[in-house]
C-alpha cells in the first residue's frame, strides 16, 4: 500500500495558485485538539471495554433509503445526499442510531443478543453553522442490545458515571427519570392525548423557566392552566431520591404503568451505589424526558457542574424496538450517547488541555552532525524505555533549536555537544522552568523518567 | 449532546421492513476486527508519538478543485463527488497525500516548520470491487515535512521499521532506494527523455518478470534490446548494502545527481543501524522507483517475509515540493504510508488475530438476582483493579449464561450462587480450557490478575 501517483506534486503551475480553504461548517483538527482527542478516546475505551462492550462500525455512506427510515423532512434537508456513479441514491450518515438499528438487523443473528457495542465515528449534517455547530463532528455511542433486563440499565448508568469520573472534567449530576413513570403522571391527570406537546415543553424547563413552559403547554396542548400546574408539579419535587421516589408515588397513584416504571426507577438507583455510583452524582429529575417517541424506559442526562450551561454531556435511555424499520425481530435495548466535541470544549474551557502539545517529551538537539549515529542510539535507547525522543532534524544554532522544542511543547531538551560525548554526560533543560542540569549518559533513561514523572506531577497540581 | 428525535423507531411500519444492507463496497466493521482494528492502531499510535510525530486530521469532504487539483480524469471517476446542499462542487477525500498538501499550505505559518505529523482516517474510492478492494477504508500516513535533512530521512526509515517490529507480524523487509540514483543512471545511459515510462516498467519486475519489463521498455519507451538491459541491470546489483551500493556507483559514474543520492543513501544506511534497524530487514533496492513524479529523493517499501505476495504494507519517500498548488512556500519532506487494512488481513492470514474477540476478560454471571448489589459491588472492585468485568444482564440457567460468555469469547467466567456469597468464595472456570478452581473473594481480584496473566501466557505460546 503506497501513494498512487495519480497526483502529481511536481507539476505546480505557477500562474495559478488553488486556494487552501475547507468547506464552510468543516474545519482541520491541529495537533494540540487532537491529541487532546486522542487521549479522550483512549479513556473512553478503556472505560466501555471495561464493562463488556465490543467496538463495532458501519459505513460512512448508506443507501438513503435506509437513513431516512420513517425520518422528517428535516432530516432530509440536513443530509448529505447525492446520486453515485452506480446511480445508488446514497447519503453520509447524520448520526449513529440509524446505522446501529441497520447494523443489528443485519447482524443480530451471527453476533447473538444480549450485546454491548459501541460505536466511535463521523457523522455530517447540513446544519445551519451558526452558534459553532460545526457540519462534520464525532459521535461516541454505546449501548446494551437484545435485554429488557434491568441490569442492562443499571450496567448504563455505571458506565455514564465511570466515563465521567474517568475523564476528570470535575464533577458532574447525572440526571435520571423514567419514561413510564411521566406517562403514567400524565394518564392519571387525564393528559395521555396530549403526552406529546407537554413534554416537548416540559423538556424546555431549563430554558425557558416555569411560566414558559405552563404558557407553551396551554398554547400547544390546549390544555388548561390547572393541568399545567399539575405536571409542571413534577418539575417541584425535591429533596433526596428517596424522597423524589416518593412524591412520584403520589402523583401516578394506581397507575400501572407508571407504578411499573417507578419500581424500576426505585431499583436502578438503588443499584447504582453497589455498581460505585456516588450518591451525591445522581439526581432522580421527573421533569427530563428526552425527546419524544425513542425513549420508552429509564432516560439519563449528564450535565457538568462547573458548565451546566453547556448542556447534556452524555444522554440516552431504554427503548422498546431498535431496529422495527428493518427486521421483524424485536431488538429492545438500553444506551447513550456521549458528547465529545462539546466534552473536548468544556475540558478547553476549564483549562485542561493545556501542556498536552507533545506527542513525545523530549528533544534531541542536533548538536554535532558528525555525531549523528550517536544521537540516534541514544534515541533508540529511550525509546525502547518507553521515552518518546525526537531527533531534531536541523543542525541549527542551539538557540534555533530550543526555540523550536519550546514551540513544539516539548518537557525537556537534551544538549550533548563534542565535550558531553566525550565526558559521557547530557545536560538536560527543563523546558518551562528553563532549568538546566547534567545527567550522566549511563543512567539517562532512568534519570530522565523520573525526572519526567516529576515534572508530570508538578503539571497536575499546578 | 444525545439522540436527536428525528428518528421514530416507534413508527415501524409492520407492512414494509426496508432490507438491512450496506453498499456494494462498503462493509459493516465487526467487533472481534475491530478489536484487532483498534489494538493495531493503538500501537501505531505509539510509535508515531515515541518519534515526536503529532496527530492532526482534516475533514473526510472538501472543494473538489482542492481534491483534483491537477489530478487526472481518473481520480475524477474515482472520487465521490456531488453538488451539496449550497450548491458547491464537493468530494469525499481519495487519499491522504492531497489532504495533507492542503493542510501544510493553509497551516505551515501556524504550526511552524520542520512538521512531524501523523494523519489516520478513511478515504473513499468508487473503485471497481473485484480483489477484495473496497471503496471505503483507512489510511494511515506519517510525514516530516518543511526539512531536506537526511536525519528526517533516516528518521522515516527507524518510524517504518519501529512500526513492524511493534505490530508484531514476523519478519520483514524494507527495501530502499533513491529516485536520485535512478535518474543518474538513466541519463549516464543516455536515457533519460524516457525515464517516465522506463521507471513505470521498472518498478513491474516483480510482477512480470526480467523479460516482461524487457519487451515493455522496448513497447513503451521505444530503447533498443540492449538499453533496456543496462536499466534491468540495476536489478542484478545483489549481495550486501555495501555491495550494491559500489555496483550502484560504478553505473552512476560521474552523474552529479547521481553520486549525490548514492552518498545520501549511504548515509541513511549507514545511520539506520545505529538508530536500532536490524541490519538483515534492510535491503538496498535499486530497481524500485514508487511512481513516478511524486518522489524525489529516498523511497521506501516494506513486504513481510511470511507474506510476500501482498506487496507492500509500508511505502514512500522525500518529495520536493508537498502543497505548490496551494501554496508558494516550498515544502520539502518525506514521510510514508502503512497499509492498514493490508496489515490486518495479513494478520488473520498468519492466525494472529484469533482470541482477542473480547473486550472485557471476564464474565460474571447473574446466578441469583436478589444478590445484584453484591455482583455490581464485586464487579467494581475488579475494574478499579484494571480487571473488565461484565456482569450477564439475564439471570437465565447457568448453561446457558456460560454458552453466552464462551460464544463471546471471554477468558474465564465468575460462577457465584448463595452458598459462595455466604461462604465468601467464587467458582472461576476458564472458558478455553473448562478447568474451574475456587477462589476466595477477599483476594479475588489479586488472584484473578495472576490467573489472567497466566492465560495470556499459555495463548501467546500456544
Amino acid at each position: 500500500m503506497g501513494r498512487a501517483p495519480r497526483y502529481s506534486l511536481a507539476m505546480a503551475d505557477a500562474q495559478r495558485i488553488i486556494q487552501p480553504r475547507t468547506l464552510k461548517g468543516f474545519r482541520d483538527s491541529l495537533p494540540v485538539p487532537m491529541l487532546a482527542r486522542e487521549e479522550l478516546l483512549s479513556q473512553v475505551r478503556g472505560v466501555f471495554r471495561a464493562h463488556g462492550y465490543c467496538p463495532f462500525d458501519t459505513p460512512a455512506l448508506e443507501y438513503t433509503e435506509i437513513l431516512l427510515g420513517k425520518g422528517s423532512a428535516e432530516s432530509d434537508r440536513q443530509m448529505y445526499r447525492f446520486t453515485d456513479n452506480g446511480g445508488r441514491d446514497v447519503a453520509l450518515r447524520f448520526d449513529l442510531t440509524v446505522p446501529l438499528a441497520r447494523f443489528m438487523a443485519q447482524h443480530a443473528g451471527g453476533l447473538g443478543v444480549p450485546f454491548r457495542g459501541y460505536h466511535i465515528g463521523s457523522v455530517w449534517r447540513g446544519e445551519n453553522t451558526q452558534r459553532g455547530r460545526y457540519r462534520e463532528f464525532m459521535q461516541c455511542d454505546f449501548d446494551a442490545i437484545g435485554t429488557q433486563s434491568v441490569v442492562a440499565d443499571v450496567e448504563t448508568l455505571l458506565v455514564i458515571h465511570d466515563l465521567l469520573d474517568t475523564l476528570g472534567v470535575g464533577e458532574f449530576t447525572i440526571r435520571i427519570n423514567s419514561r413510564e413513570v411521566l406517562g403514567g403522571v400524565l394518564e392519571t391527570a387525564g393528559l395521555s392525548g396530549e403526552s406529546a406537546p407537554l413534554l416537548r415543553a416540559l423538556d424546555k424547563l431549563d430554558k425557558i423557566g416555569r411560566e414558559g413552559v405552563a404558557a407553551e403547554m396551554q398554547a400547544e396542548a390546549g390544555v388548561s392552566a390547572a393541568q399545567a400546574e399539575r405536571v409542571l408539579s413534577l418539575a417541584e419535587l425535591s429533596g433526596t431520591a428517596g424522597d423524589v421516589l416518593a412524591g412520584l408515588a403520589e402523583l401516578v397513584g394506581e397507575h400501572e404503568g407508571g407504578r411499573r416504571g417507578l419500581g424500576r426507577l426505585g431499583e436502578i438507583v438503588a443499584a447504582a451505589e453497589a455498581g460505585g455510583v456516588v450518591g451525591s452524582r445522581l439526581a432522580v429529575t421527573p421533569a427530563i424526558a428526552r425527546g419524544l417517541d425513542y425513549y420508552t424506559g429509564v432516560v439519563f442526562e449528564t450535565t457538568l457542574d462547573d458548565l451546566p450551561d453547556i448542556g447534556s454531556v452524555c444522554s440516552g435511555g431504554r427503548y422498546d424496538d431498535l431496529a422495527g424499520l428493518y427486521t421483524k425481530q424485536r431488538l429492545p435495548g438500553v444506551g447513550a450517547s456521549l458528547g465529545l466535541d462539546r466534552l473536548l470544549a468544556a475540558m478547553e474551557e476549564l483549562g485542561q488541555i493545556q501542556g498536552r502539545s507533545t506527542s513525545a517529551p523530549v528533544f534531541m538537539a542536533l548538536f554535532d552532525e558528525d555525531r549523528l549515529h550517536d544521537y540516534l542510539s541514544l534515541a533508540a535507547e529511550l525509546r525502547r524505555a518507553g521515552i518518546g525522543c525526537e531527533v531534531h532534524t536541523e543542525a541549527k544554532k542551539l538557540g534555533a533549536q530550543l526555540k523550536y522544542a519550546d514551540r513544539r511543547g516539548f518537557q525537556v531538551a537534551l544538549v550533548i555537544g563534542g565535550r558531553e560525548w566525550e565526558a559521557g554526560v547530557c545536560q538536560v533543560k527543563t523546558l518551562a522552568s528553563g532549568a538546566s542540569a547534567e545527567f550522566e549518559l549511563k543512567t539517562l533513561a532512568a534519570d530522565l523518567a523520573r525526572l519526567l514523572a516529576e515534572l508530570g506531577a508538578a503539571q497536575a497540581g499546578a
